[in-house]
């Protein structure tokens, strides 16, 4: 049971953004700029690093429901995604990305766990200022959403393929002026 | 030096929201709406828990310019906000306030921290469930703002009486519109 008073049957992060609209909002611009407005990362390598830290701050929701979106963007599937987690220096994945991944567990450690030699690292293999901070940014925000959704102990549905199915109409639908009942 | 180029001479977070306008605005707007609309909180309440998850974050900056802020919002000390960081316990808070850090403090560790106890112990002494759901989300938001500042490195003054003397500025102006350069 969550640990407040949420409108029920909305699972994850939408119980506590339909009781406070207020906070959603920006919330979800966050995410929209973050994971979907134009960048030279793809939507589906934003989301795997908001896969990535979701799974390092242990968050069934978020990791599931990102997760479901990577898969869709990179068309991929469950096992390719959950390896990533586990040790992604072993998938099929640009060096550059690699490095922004390891930049991101920094982040999710504590800001000052990030290296200048990581930093080099990523830039030495291409990674832009933008790429950079994006990836900052999103490994960030994502250790905010993480404790959000369990710090509330929100509700969240355990079978795994229903988050993959609902890949793609999330990412047709966006972060902003979605139902959230839907 | 910041790990990327960032624009000169702006200390902490505003280097990073200059570098990047369409994420400092959902940034903003969520510590507007978090720290500074209408509330049963008080502003001065929600910027001591801003400034207590930043120190135990270690981020030097951020809970310098909260702690600049809760001082001028509490007509308090330097050494009250200190004693705050090291054992909130000790000074003459309220209760509730009191029961709401231990939540934020909680959330700092990873929101599965977070206790049906501290959360009982909390609404028994009146927190209401918007208190509850607001302390958890500006625990959460500053586990991002904390990790943006120190994950990029960015510069900011050593000397904590500028925070203090900048507070009531900082109050008046806001967290929207206002002058990145000032």
């Amino acid at each position: 049971m969550a640990h407040i008073k949420l409108p029920e049957g909305l699972p994850g992060i939408r119980g506590p953004m339909a009781f406070r609209p207020e906070t959603a909002k920006p919330l979800n611009e966050l995410a929209e700029v973050l994971l979907r407005s134009d960048n030279s990362l793809t939507r589906g390598e934003r989301e795997l690093i908001a896969t990535y830290v979701s799974a390092l701050n242990d968050c069934f929701f978020c990791q599931n429901a990102h997760g479901g979106l990577a898969q869709h963007y990179l068309q991929c599937d469950m096992n390719f995604i959950d390896q990533v987690k586990v040790d992604y220096e072993s998938v099929a994945l640009s060096d550059k990305l690699k490095a922004l991944l390891a930049i991101a567990a920094s982040v999710q450690k504590g800001g000052k766990h990030v290296m200048p030699q990581q930093i080099e690292k990523a830039k030495s293999l291409g990674a832009t200022d933008n790429e950079i901070h994006d990836t900052v940014l999103i490994a960030a925000a994502f250790c905010m959403y993480n404790r959000y959704v369990d710090g509330l102990n929100t509700w969240a549905p355990q079978d795994r393929q229903i988050y993959i199915e609902r890949g793609p109409r999330r990412a047709a639908e966006g972060y902003i002026d979605f139902d959230l009942y839907k």
